[in-house]
């Protein structure tokens, strides 16, 4: 059966999506975000009239080649964008924008920090007011991109004591006196993206860098999770997806005890199990994906696709490796890298148990 | 979100079907088919122009009340009816239809034997070709309806030896000297359901009773159960989901240690994955729906619709009961009930592991 | 390899003790009881000298044949017991004992109520001081043996608003004006058991009703719960154990599609899983039962043995119903028997999530 | 409750291989090796008298340090060793158990071919018989050791199309013509094991290089396979048993949302999951090493403790790494190495798949 979301056009942009990959990746280089920007992949999300759909698929074609390369190329275009077209002037549009769309300037977003994790209402950097802007000082920690953003979304407190309520978000850009950033973190895996720690230390922000209303931080922050989260669900889907469909074809051709390790029934079962659930969890995502293009997702539907979604890839690819044996624990195999690289999907952007948290708290308990 | 597959006006029949419901339901009695029968209902799969959507909420409907009401009504009008639709010549339908519609004549299908199972190429009822017709004997056990069917279309083999080629099917109809009935089975759950064994004793067919191509069986059977598991799965998962939804409400209202037992985190996280998967459940389900009413769904499709919501289902039914406590042991709450009324969904109508055997096969394994 | 706990004075016991089952089993008669006792079965933890892995033999050997037999007898012999040998005086001990020995009198324990479930502190049956003794009004639910039972140790309020600090224990017996009994609740399983709610209305107690410390009671059934739990574990993995070993037999004798059901690889690793997990479970257990016989179970292990074992032996026969196909669901069927008395075990004598919170409480958390 | 295998002097035995540790482990360097002789561990499985309980002791000690460091060692004194006085003559046992034992001669063994994988009757390295010995030729790949060995075990073909009836064993020395090392295996996890392709390229094996009987080296390692097995489900155990500690503490200690995070109850009854199946699992590892040390253990118990402890492991340390947060995904924590160290116990030694055959086929299916 087709999928619902996706027109002609939409597979057609698939086809230059691919089309560009074969030719500009999979590492994530400075040539790549420069080419990106040429094709207009990363304005997908600054334009008037915008199409969810073209993302996830972009989205989708990142994810089957490296769960890296779809985390950073979305953080920038599909998780930042809606922060610097929506809560912006039009003056700082057009300061950031170009550079945005061009990828001369790559961004990141700074919420967690070291000390709080999960609990973004807890944050400690803060931002205090003087007479010319802010003073900024504090750290964030995982931040995707953080080595070589040229521009960071970073959500500071602005009234201390006031949890969610005294949140603001600032942009901070490289170059900005005290703002310093730690080495690339040595990840399990994903190790193509850079991810670092950043540090601020009395760096003095004008006043045209706070974005969106003072004390409003946190309120901006939640309306554009759902996107960052159904975004994540398409990347953690379509690439199960797409290493479960290399491992089938692995099973069909590794030998052992005289016939195809994947004909055994044991085998057989087992990938009829996960095709069904990679097929069925697609069908959410898929089904998210049209709400939300159409402005009709909830925050609590985005996190049932991203926990899920998360779960369904480890299992996933912990069932591939073991399919390849010995093989599955070399890193020059694709399925190692693979699982190494979605083990922090239930971990990032909001984890598996703050997800169930939400939702529990949907149902009135 | 909206769910996909239903429109306004097939949301409007939902209120017709439940309206119906608080008046004849959920008992299974003559009257109820005489009911449904006067409100259209049986007649759903028997048009020229159908529309799959509007069985599909039917049995919806049904399994929120039992799944003994989905499972006997939906024999009838969504697994039966094709076969006496399609099958058929003018004059053997105007002979049978119109008692099918009415709900006169109740029906039911006999494929599975008792030393067969799930291996229906192997079924050794057989009809042998006499000058005046076919003369029939055997045995079919786990038939819904089979004590009150009026009529059955029953597989028997009539080529020896020849495993899935040498499968006919023909209509007995109740009265033919030879056929009887024995007893309702005594079942774990569904007790409003007759499940019974029928059995054929020097049965004399007419030729026009035989439907469909003579020996050609088998392939009408494999081409009709996809619309049967397609069924069995939103029967699944719209009855796991009215009990969800009535758990829920139970564990917001009861409580203990001072608090509403949904409240705790474990509960509440529970409930969290399990409305989850819900969802998921239903959205591939309906996706599946829709393709099917736009004849585009496969048997592999239908296969892992079939044996992931029914896991679901059991999954999901069986957290429930263990939120009721002690009071979740007791046959008098719903929930008791409802558990033992789904364990034989990943049994019945291709087992869990038939299912998986197909989609392994489909995967060139 | 040899199983730990028992000598070969222990497997001459088990012996008789299939012998005796061989007689008298497996129906839960008045009679059975009266052999029972005749056979000392029921004073084997009523002696000075107890080896409590007698105990288990006879648990093990009545769980094989069903759980409801394994919980009527370990209620009377095993539960019961101690509070009657432990916490009497030797004339309580006089009146008492021998009815229990010879099986004339029935005993069952009166803790659980329908408004407090699982929260054994907020009970609210209370006793009230009289100059003559106590005045017992309130009610119990979910009794094993209620129904039948000449003597019950019910757990009553003697200090109002002092939760676990205000619970006494006292004997009541059948034929005091005032105690009734329920009918015999309809279960999803083990019809054999009696198990019935009990009301108090103004049941006047004698002072030597009264067993224990005054107000002390929370304390003597916190104490006696582990061997409660670690007799429950005996049973449900014994239970557990005999049904998979009837279903590998089973297995290896149905055919399908050419060859026994339980040689298709599918179905053979999962038996191999199941016979290790319950293999596993059985040497935890067994290493509980050696460790009650020295007196060195704390309460936490035996609740580790407890939730655990009733969840395997619950995964284990739910895999056994579905390998036996359409047969598991029949009540004919032992397996589709056992399924539904296991059921319950997750959920009484201290439900799975209540183990778990002891045992996170033990971590410290 | 005590643990069952261990005495007084067992563990007074554990005390010294802790002091060891903290003197000269964690890493796998020449260094450790000598000093690991010189401290007698090397030669626990080379005397007369054996207690496999001290086996198990440094076993558990060393994978509590790191999965690497219980298998490179382990290879060497638990696996290698009983081959090496088993199967030889006094004149081999001469010249290489005193290197053995004092840590100078690493030793490997050779089994896995990159063809045959888990088919250890389909290897391809063949010794063809000449007058003066064999002339070894073929590859063996993923062998611990394999790059530091002095001394390989290795299983090659002496008569061909004979499967497991035509393979013998030889004893393959450190610079021997022909015989080479491939570079270290880049490995998921265990950076600090080496492992390492060998390759065979007309190496010249006199006679004595040959132990046991010719042609019955398949025999010889069926035989020998148990206690490598039960060897790596007492490192398995322990390994997850140790991190499941520290992440119990790290629990308790870090703070989110106001409380510590092991304190909300969904981490609380996971964390009491994982305990009591870490619990469960080592009661039946310790019953086999028992039964080992007696002479008692089947391969097929052997083979459940492999898959059930490695399964188990694998359970216990992704949840650790979830419990963690974004810190569990980062190299430079405990966990996450862990985690990926583990990731290869379901596969190598036997993996679970022909764990459960040789299971399946004990139960005579």
């Amino acid at each position: 059966m087709p999928r619902r979301p996706f027109t002609e056009d939409h597979e057609l942009f698939r086809d230059s999506v691919r089309e560009f990959l074969r030719r500009h990746g999979p590492g994530i280089t400075r040539d790549l975000w420069l080419a990106a920007g040429r094709q207009g992949f990363l304005e997908l999300g600054l334009g008037e009239e915008r199409d969810y759909r073209y993302q996830a698929v972009l989205i989708e074609e990142l994810a089957k080649q490296t769960m890296a390369l779809a985390s950073s190329l979305s953080i920038h275009f599909d998780v930042v964008a809606p922060y610097l077209v929506e809560l912006t002037t039009p003056e700082q549009r057009e300061r950031w924008l170009p550079g945005v769309a061009s990828g001369e300037t790559v961004t990141a977003i700074g919420m967690t920090e070291p000390s709080a994790g999960s609990d973004l209402a807890a944050l400690r950097t803060s931002a205090v007011r003087r007479d010319d802007g802010w003073v900024l000082n504090g750290s964030k920690t995982f931040i995707t991109n953080g080595y070589s953003a040229g521009l960071v979304v970073v959500a500071a407190r602005t009234t201390p004591g006031a949890r969610g309520k005294g949140i603001s978000l600032f942009v901070v850009e490289r170059g900005m006196p005290g703002f310093t950033t730690g080495p690339k973190l040595d990840k399990v895996g994903q190790p193509e993206a850079d991810t670092a720690e950043l540090f601020f230390d009395d760096v003095w922000l004008p006043p045209g860098q706070l974005i969106g209303e003072l004390d409003g931080g946190f309120a901006h922050m939640m309306q554009r999770l759902p996107q960052e989260r159904i975004g994540a669900a398409v990347a953690n889907i379509a690439h199960a997806r797409q290493i479960l469909d290399e491992t089938i074809v692995y099973a069909g051709e590794r030998h052992a005890f005289g016939q195809a390790i994947g004909s055994f029934q044991h085998n057989k079962f087992l990938l009829a199990e996960l095709v069904t659930k990679a097929d069925v969890t697609r069908a959410y995502v898929d089904q998210c994906v049209v709400a939300h293009a159409a402005g009709e997702l909830t925050a609590v539907e985005a996190a049932k696709a991203k926990w899920w979604s998360a779960q369904t890839q480890n299992e996933i690819l912990d069932h591939c490796v073991q399919l390849y044996g010995g093989y599955g624990y070399m890193n020059e195999q694709r399925v190692a890298r693979a699982w190494k690289d979605a083990r922090v999907t239930p971990i990032w952007a909001g984890s598996n148990e703050i997800m169930k948290e939400l939702i529990g708290r949907d149902l009135g308990l």
